[in-house]
């Protein structure tokens, strides 16, 4: 089994253009969800796009077309699905930062969503934009590449929606407020960071690959992969809210700590925390050898999740 | 055209055995929903099956079965978009009664949602259902009635989803809560409950048609069927609420009133209210003239919806 090699790697300035243009084309994509909805803006949909256009990296999104692209599919098929996937990642923005969640005013620098627009439409955003993004995808199949059959489409939907829910995203967020002022173990930390953040990156990567193409070895390779890459991100999130920039993060330094958050600082050193980020990341790098040399910008991309400054 | 005729109509006692059988098939499958979560119960699934178990009358599910019925279609074929459709019902019930938004401590007799098992896990059992409403529609494609072709089932996520989200349910829920304590005019009103309780109910019997195998020109007839019939329930709610006995209803009365919330009674009157509603419930029952014979539980169910007494 071939490992990918530093040459499999592009190099970092590669890997920004193709950030700054995948972030620009899903913005579009983004953008062009509103149409279907009323002409006249009104104060719900107001605050979605406020949300949604609060300065998000579109990881999510990026690393679900870098998926199909990888196992040669292309950007068109899978862009509304990237777009569904940055819409629930943002609704749990919305209603994480709630006053009855973790009662956050500020995310990535900007004042939440609750704080610009009230509660109640914060969480009626929150909910509007969870909602929006099966429709999307219902709306992709019918308009979407026929080269997709329906029944994929139907396996992305409920990959997404199975990674978000209750067995995924929103459990993780359940374990997250239960983890406040107690002991967590380095297991028990595991799976909540798996729930909370890990199933909806890799549920990207899955959907990519699923969509994009690949064959079922490929679709497991990617699953693998973003297996490692989500608990990666979470670790690197933890470590950023530690020592990272406040300007650059947008997110109040110590926020955790002061929240008394199990995290992976907390629960297993700082550096500890820096050295198993940088191991899943290798692990995950491994994961991309059944790709061979097409891997170059996911295997760039897994080392951006935990060298990122924000 | 033929108008239905008294003889119709099934009669009060056949449809009371007909709901209550429908309701335990509805209930069953409900319970089945459960299988596909851990086995260990955790906090956030008991807040999720509380709401959902918590007394409601089945409707949504009911109309969408009897839907499908009277296309020819049968309730196997649709018995899971049913439950999904009454997820997602439970979900804006629970998120309706937070703090944040009506406030209401009690609902159906029982403690509310976030009365029981706090604010944060009230939020999340709310979006885990709604999430879980799609994974339950993809899995029932994947598993379900193989003669539904897929573009059929992607249409009825794609109509679900769009009667919930932005376009429907929750813009009513918007526009609901900025009608407090402000004058709203009857065009207003029929806006606002169109949205808020009429696009769900149409929803239901446009995917029970839909996918019970209904022809484009039934599908419509049930359609429009469902307009009248989801205005005429959400009239008959504020009328209960003025007049209907707490101790069926489960719902303190007056408590519209209170908040001073626009309601049917409070823009129109009582009277008018009452013989609007009725005039609903007619011309709902003219729409089904093209399923004759068949449409005899429907056009009881029609009456129903503004006669009940909760």
């Amino acid at each position: 089994m071939k490992t990918p090699s530093m040459n499999n790697v592009c190099d970092p300035g590669d890997l920004h253009a193709y950030l700054t243009h995948k972030r620009q084309r899903v913005n579009q994509a983004l953008d062009r969800i509103w149409e279907r909805y009323e002409a006249r803006p009104t104060p719900l949909l107001e605050a979605m796009r406020y949300s949604l256009e609060a300065g998000g990296k579109r990881l999510r999104p990026i690393l679900c077309i870098c998926a199909a692209e990888t196992v040669g599919g292309s950007e068109n098929t899978v862009i509304e699905a990237a777009c569904a996937l940055e819409l629930i990642h943002t609704y749990s923005l919305i209603h994480d930062d709630l006053p009855g969640m973790d009662n956050d005013d500020f995310r990535r620098g900007k004042p939440t969503c609750h704080k610009m627009y009230g509660e109640a439409t914060a969480i009626l955003a929150g909910d509007a934009l969870l909602t929006a993004a099966f429709e999307v995808l219902a709306e992709a199949v019918q308009q979407g590449d026929a080269r997709v059959p329906d029944f994929k489409w139907i396996e992305a939907i409920r990959v997404i929606a199975r990674a978000s829910g209750v067995s995924g995203m929103v459990q993780g967020q359940m374990l997250d407020l239960a983890s406040e002022k107690k002991a967590v173990s380095w297991e028990e930390l595991k799976i909540l960071q798996q729930l909370k953040t890990g199933a909806l990156i890799q549920a990207s990567l899955h959907v990519g690959a699923l969509l994009g193409g690949g064959d079922s070895r490929q679709i497991q390779a990617m699953c693998a992969f973003g297996g490692y890459i989500g608990l990666a991100f979470q670790m690197a999130d933890d470590i950023l809210n530690v020592e990272g920039d406040a300007r650059i993060t947008g997110k109040p330094v110590g926020s955790d700590a002061a929240l008394q958050k199990a995290t992976g600082p907390s629960v297993l050193g700082l550096d500890a925390a820096r050295a198993y980020a940088k191991d899943l990341v290798d692990r995950a790098r491994e994961e991309l050898a059944v790709f061979e040399e097409n891997a170059a910008v996911l295997a760039a991309l897994a080392r951006y999740v935990v060298e990122r400054d924000r």
